[in-house]
Parts: structure tokens; sequence; C-alpha cells
């Protein structure tokens, strides 16, 4: 395999045009269906058309440039952002997949029957659904859910679809008959590549993820005349169970596994008063089932035993459930071989955060490259990765998108050779 | 010493009536000189004029009933109380105390030199400053905390006074010419007595207490993707505190030794985020000073071990420090004696929360009678104690009152009489 020429000066002005639109200091605001959203994603279709693909934003929001070719690999990630967010997350990955259309296309390549269609997925950071844009891609998204959908100041998906100019219109699907593979590059939005000096990340599988909030009732008290063994301490059973949780997470996880303590709250809150009330909210996270398995039946007897030991009532409610992803195994190696064509190996890696690629890894065969990010830094205007890395990392997906796009057109022969050489 | 008569139906009358100024469900509320306080007051000096007493309000808004003597024993408590207080919390000291110079004027007692004077302190319960009027009237209180003083709306004390119609009036003060003793009875606020099955409790000293604010500075990072060890998890670090605070008050305290973790907060308090701050609000009692300094000698290094492990700054700020103070041996012999006059022997314990006692125990020889709180409740409107230990306690207090006043009057023989017999 070799690398796929792209031009790295025209990635990273994309980026910097992108940047602008919502523009909060160093970094990006585009709140999904907000009208810097709008603006990005009607950008994006603009681009999408000058590099030769048909364009259009569906009736989800999401963005679909497609290739003149009856089969396509697909490739993309999102372009809504958090409040007060970076300007990579998602971006890279949409620029990147722009980027190697045009590549692809200057190469004169997948000619073949099996282009490249490039998608931003929307609302992947859950303003009102989390991966809302594959999700619907993927048939994931019933009509209740889109009924119910709402942001945290209670407007409805229903409006902010119409105010977007999007409602009503007919939704993209996936194809299984078009699309052989969805890529994706995003910035890895944690510090293991920058701390190991490492430029590429190929995912191995995107991590399953537990939510609990666990709440404790007890009896408030004067904590001056209340001697210890009279007291129903809903706190002290709180601090307990998070740091026994803490411990479990690291006694019985593996090497992959990470745990938080996210969020504690005792009612009422006072010095003197000894806690009636108090909730904490835990999550982990691992790759492999067996050990999130492990976790899940952890949480409930420590609880318990907490409860038990302040004598108070616990409930524990799950918040969030969801089920790990691999990446295809024959994509890790494409990337792979990529980035060793362009000249950087890459480490292999659990993603752990959730991404648009754990939904369509549901679905169809799936890779995901990450970008380092420096500093781990990510939701924040200081998420950054260094311009040489991003247009590494752009050539790296666009190499492996022609590799994989000639494999699919000429059969699974492995060594088979790039669309063009650079 | 043989026990003084009350009038039982009359206490729990008075007792009636002053609950019915402020009242709110069960409870009552009658916040520092508030309408109701005022009123409170205004009804308790025309009581204690009624009783023989000369009575008037000072310019702190503390209730002074004077007996005719040129000594006296003091008694009293308070009449303010939180919001949606409970009707005994100070108010029973108060009313007992009148119904004890009403028992002895009776009794004709006290014509010896040493009588009762009648005291109801203001704002006890802090809604400007914590026990504000027993402090005024120990000479605690300067200048610059009266112009200091404000309630938590932002109220200066100074317009408070105006406007219950007691500024600018002199100060009633400690004269150790004159009182030669302070006897409070007050609820237990604590479920000791009524769990134990006992009826009376005299107290052998109030408890010292600290209270420290903990903050935990580290770093916000996504709970997903970065690693346990490259974290810096300030909320891991609160937990884990907390956790060790409770142990270490378990382990080093004494068998009077309470502590208690009061609040917790994470921020941004997100199930995936790394905390990157967190902050612990805790505090410990004990009435033994070298006790105290045992745990003020573990609170900071938990803390700094604590931070330590979790790889973030901490820093440790004290919010409040009280000294404890012992009650006078030879009153809570006194009150013990007259507790198995009146056929109740008591059980002696520690005061855990603060009282007007502990102001004027550091100025004057004090000593504090416990009637039982039924499941232990204060400050809520459930705050009760059977109508049969309510005139056991006031009948003790009297009978005390009587004693000491009889050894001031005619020296510290041991033994002697009360000033009447029932």
């Amino acid at each position: 395999m070799s690398a796929l020429a792209v031009d790295g000066g025209r990635l990273l002005a994309d980026l910097d045009a992108l940047s602008a639109i919502g523009r909060r200091g160093r970094g990006v605001e585009r709140i999904a269906f907000g009208p810097d959203d709008v603006r990005a994603r009607e950008w994006l279709a603009e681009r999408l058309e000058e590099a030769g693909l048909e364009a259009r934003i569906d009736g989800i929001g999401n963005v679909h440039g497609r290739w003149p070719s009856p089969r396509a690999v697909l490739a993309g990630s999102h372009v809504d952002s958090v409040a007060r967010g970076g300007r990579l997350d998602g971006a890279l990955g949409v620029v990147a997949a722009l980027e190697a259309a045009r590549a692809l296309r200057a190469a004169g390549a997948c000619d073949a029957g099996v282009g490249l269609d490039v998608v931003a997925f929307a609302d992947e950071e859950g303003t009102f659904r989390g991966t809302l844009g594959s999700r619907a891609f993927c048939g994931e998204v019933d009509d209740d859910e889109l009924a119910a959908a709402g942001d945290a100041a209670g407007r409805s998906l229903g409006d902010a679809l119409a105010a977007a100019g999007w409602a009503g219109r007919p939704l993209e699907r996936l194809d299984p008959a078009r699309h052989v593979a969805y890529l994706e590059l995003h910035i890895e939005q944690g510090p293991v590549l920058d701390r190991a000096g490492e430029r590429l990340g190929v995912v191995t599988g995107i991590v399953g993820m537990r939510r609990f909030e666990v709440v404790f009732e007890g009896r408030a008290d004067h904590a001056g005349t209340t001697p210890p063994q009279l007291r129903r301490d809903a706190g002290a059973a709180a601090v307990r169970y998070a740091t026994a949780f803490l411990d479990a997470v690291a006694r019985a996880g593996g090497p992959e596994s990470v745990g938080n303590v996210g969020a504690v709250r005792l009612w009422p809150g006072a010095g003197n008063v000894v806690p009636e009330r108090a909730s904490v909210l835990v999550e982990y996270r691992d790759r492999a089932p067996e050990r999130l398995r492990a976790l899940d039946a952890a949480v409930e007897p420590l609880a318990a035993a907490a409860a038990a030991q302040a004598r108070v009532e616990v409930a524990v409610t799950e918040v969030v459930r969801m089920a790990g992803v691999a990446m295809d195994p024959e994509l890790v190696a494409a990337l792979g071989r990529a980035a060793e064509a362009c000249g950087a190996p890459a480490r292999t890696m659990p993603s752990g955060a959730g991404h648009d690629a754990m939904v369509v890894g549901r679905h169809l065969p799936s890779g995901m490259l990450f970008a380092p990010s420096i500093g781990g830094r990510s939701h924040c205007e200081e998420e950054e990765t260094d311009p040489a890395d991003l247009v590494l990392a752009a050539r790296t997906l666009a190499t492996a998108i022609a590799a994989v796009a000639d494999r699919a057109a000429h059969g699974a022969q492995e060594g088979g050779t790039a669309c063009a050489s650079s």
C-alpha cells in the first residue's frame, strides 16, 4: 500500500473556515440544530458539491455527500459541538473525509464502482439525544423517541428541526447494498497518544459503559447530639460506597477498565446535620463484556453493604447502559497498513468515549483512526492537535479509504494497491 | 434536699401560651428580633412582673426578670427559634425558670439575700450571630461585631433592633457581685435519654467543636478516555478523605467523640467528567480538649494523604472553632441531688450542642439540666417531650435553684435543705 496524497494546506484551511462558524475563543460552540450548526452543515454541503459529490441535508440534519457510484465507503463524523467546545471534535473527521474525496477524485481513483460517501451526522453530542444522527441513519430511532426528544431548556426536537429548516425532509438511510464500510477519523480526546509521543491510533473497539445513580436514604439528626450508633447517616454511606466503588474498579477491572465518581450530593448539606439523603453518580467502562459484567455484579452489593453499615436504605438506578462494539478486524488492519504507508506506525487502542462509529459499527464493518489530543484536552477551547499530525491523520484516512474501496471493488486480495499513488 | 413544689398545670399552660406566639403547625417560628420574637419577649416580661420580678428587655433583646435581692441565681434560656422550629427549644428553660420564681415566692423562700433572676437571651439560634444575647451579657461582643452583624437576607442587626423597639436601651450585664451561678434547663435535642428510657440528664460539659472545609483541586478530564494513572481526580480525593475522616473519628476519638461529613460537592458534577474540584465539610466534637487536639492533628495529614494519592492540591480551611466548657462540678452535683429528690435519678452526659450555658459557663459557674427529646428530634415541629417529663424537669430545676441559692446565702455546708419543702 502506498500513501495517497492529500493537500495539507487545504485541509487546514477547511478546518479554519469551519472553526470560524460558531467560534468562541479558540474553540467553537455549534449546538445541534442551532444557527451555527445549520451554517456549518450548509458550508459543508457546498464544499461537498464542489468536490463532485451530490450533497444533501436530510430530515434529521445529517449531511450526506454521495459519490456518483453504485457502492461506496462511508467516512465522516459530526460538526455539532458541546457548549464551549473545541474546534476538532467531529470537525476533523468530516473535513478529512471531504479532503479524501478530493484526493481520490484528483487521483482519478475509485472508478471501479466503489466510491466515497462523506457524512456529517447530527447531534452526536446529545443536545437532544446522543448520536441521534447516526442512530437515525441506522434505523435505531423510532417515532416515539423523536416525539419525546427535547433539550435541557425543554425545546422539542421537532421545533429545533423546523427552525433549522430540515423538518419533513426524507431521511438518508444506511444501505447494505451500497455502503461497504464506515471509517471515522477523530481526535483521541484523551492523553494516551500525546503522553506516549505517538501520532496515530487505530481503535480496536469502543468500550461499553454503565452509569448508575445510587441514592441513600437515612435520617437527619443533630450531628453534635446524636451518638454514632444511633445515626442513620446517608452521607457516610455515600462516601464509603464511592470509595469502595473506586477500589473495586481498580481491583476487579482490567487494564482498560476506567471508573468515575462524577457527582456526590448530600442533603441538607449543613455541617451540623447528619445527612438524611445522599446520591452518588458512578460510571465505568471497559471494552471486554466479561469485565463489564464483573463490575455490574459488584455495584449493587457494594451499595447494599455501605447502606447496611450506616443503617440506611439504598436504591440503585441504571442511568446509561451502552454496549461496547468491536471495530472490524480487517479495517483495523487496513488502517494500520495505511498508517505504516504514511510513515507513522499506529498504536492499537480502545476508545473510551462513544462515537458515531460505535453506532454504525453495530450495522456495518467500521474502523476508527485517532489523532493525538495535546494534553488529552477535549470539550474545551484548549482542544488541539499539532497541524502536522492533523495532516498525517487525514492522509492515513484517505489512504485507508482508497485501499478499502479498492478491495471492495476488486475482491479481497491481500496487498492491493491504493487507488492512486502519491 | 427535698423537692420544691411547682404548679405543673401552670407550667404547661405557660408553654402552650408561648407556643401560640409564632405557631407553625405543631412547632413555632420566632426568628430573632422578628415580630413573634418581640411578642414572646413582651409576653414573658409581663409574666415575670406578675411573678414579682422587676422585668425589662435590654438593648440587645435580652429579657431580664430581677428578684428583689442583692444577689441571685440566674436561670433561663432563650425564646427565639430557628425557622420552622420546635416549641420547646429554649422556651422550656425560660418557662421553667419563671415557674421556679413563682414556686420560690409561693414557698416564701430566698429571703436570705440570694434570689432568682430569670433571663431569656436574644438570638441564641444565630439568625444574626449565634448566642448573641448571652455573649453580650458576658461582655464578649464588641462594637465591631455589632456593626457587622446581619442576617442571611442582608438586614443589619441595628435595623432589626430598631424595628423591635429595643435599639439604644442599656445592656444588662453579668455582675459577679450579684450572680452566684447560672442554671439552664433545655431539651436534650438528641436521642440518648429517650433511647435509654431516662427522664433527666445533668450536663457535665458542653463539647468543643471544629468545622473544616477541605477543598481539593485537580483537573477535569474525560472519564472514558483518561487512564486512571493520568488523572488528577479531585472527586476521588474527596470521597477517600471523607471516608478516612470518619474512620479516624471512630478510631482516634473517645466514647464521646462525634464526627460528621455534612456536605460533599464535586465539580462539574457530570458522570463522564473526572471532577476538577471537590469540597468536603467535616466537623467533630468532643468534651475533652486532648481528644479534640488528637483529631485536630489528624485532619490535615489525612487530607494531604488523600490529595497525594489522587495527585491533586488541597486547602483546609477552619470554618468554626468552639472551645468546649466544663459545667461547674458543684452545680452538676446539686442538679444530681435535685433530680434524686424529685424521684428520678439523672444520667450525667455531655452536651453535643452549644447553648447559652456554654457562653455563661466561661464567666460564671454554670449547670445544665436536660429533658428528653422524643425520638431525639429537634429544630422541627416534631420536637416534643412527655408533659410529665417537662414537669419533672421544671421541678428539678426549681429544687436545684433553691438549694444553690440557699448554699450561696448560708455558706457551702453540704446537704443544706432547699428553700422550701414540697
